[in-house]
């Protein structure tokens, strides 16, 4: 790195902090920044310098907006009875690009991982039970099913029960609580596939 | 993408154009980012922002500078006789970093390559060809050995090929002309070596 200039390595350095970028990374795409046009360059010099005072959380669900509600939220076409939670905005992106899903949702921004030391205060729990009780009128409750999208691993699975337990506290169980399918991914072989997976594509199994 | 707010829309689009990044990526490296300090995103920002302004090429070898002269070209305890001809900055870079070298270099940016319908005019051939002719003083020539540290691919070598013709008309075999040792590369597996190095690593073999 001696051998670059400044106005290269600082830009390299800073990209090398980014997750899942080396130093042999970080190089080439800073010299391919040098291949760009100067006025695209400055448009997203001007981009990141506002980044973070343009970009909010929504109020009600915790995507990112540059409002105070979210366009999801803000979207009456979409059932707001039924809320996927989720652990962050990357997964919410990943139902909506396949526009597989048309409620809401509730980004928590984390999981319960108590060995990072972050418990269910650190994460957007409360706001989520909050958001619910506030759904609870004279008729009953305004929203019809909870889908506790957190990861399959072992902190997702916490976090999942962990709000399964607050939210039968709050509802007296007229609320729907449901969890996604496990199994077999699509295009999976069986021959690769590891044991924790065929064993809950056992349990799931369904009547073909 | 569809429910992205611009702010982090613009970013994540750029950064798509980036070579090795996808839509994920680009996601997931923009939010990283809105996790980064306001103060060191408006300096990266500024980075970018000058970037083209004041990066330049080293009049001599090409390489990437601030001023006229490179680092390298400036470096009085290195070996300006012997030149090592490669085809891209990072090329450079991977020769410095291991502090292999002690000569100095010349940076093609690029290699002949007719099906992108790139020639031996559009790469800095010409500026060596020139680099060389004014060493040549009435004591002989003042540079040793040129290595043609081009790739060892099809290009690399057609570029190594066409240097190699070009230098000889000028100067009349003194120079000692090279070209970088081919073989396996160290803690490479015998059963997964391509043929081709193999080919190479016999027809190069050393008395042990």
């Amino acid at each position: 790195m001696s051998t670059l200039p400044n106005s290269l390595k600082n830009i390299s350095l800073f990209l090398e902090r980014l997750p899942g970028i080396g130093e042999k990374t970080a190089n080439r795409l800073t010299f391919f920044l040098l291949n760009l046009s100067e006025e695209d360059l400055k448009e997203f010099a001007e981009n990141v310098a506002t980044l973070k005072s343009k970009t909010k959380l929504c109020e009600n669900c915790f995507n990112f907006t540059e409002k105070e509600i979210c366009e999801i939220c803000d979207n009456d076409e979409r059932d707001h009875s039924i809320i996927c939670v989720v652990e962050t905005v990357l997964d919410l992106l990943s139902f909506e690009q396949g526009k597989i899903y048309n409620g809401v949702y509730h980004v928590l921004h984390g999981k319960i991982d108590p060995l990072n030391r972050v418990g269910p205060d650190d994460i957007k729990i409360g706001e989520l039970i909050k958001r619910i009780k506030n759904q609870i009128t004279d008729d009953g409750l305004r929203i019809k099913e909870i889908i506790l999208a957190t990861n399959p691993d072992m902190e997702g699975e916490a976090t999942a029960v962990y709000i399964k337990n607050k939210l039968k506290t709050i509802t007296d169980n007229e609320l729907r609580i449901t969890r996604l399918a496990y199994g077999l991914p699509m295009g999976a072989n069986l021959e690769y596939a590891d044991y924790m997976t065929l064993k809950k594509a056992i349990e799931g199994r369904n009547k073909f």
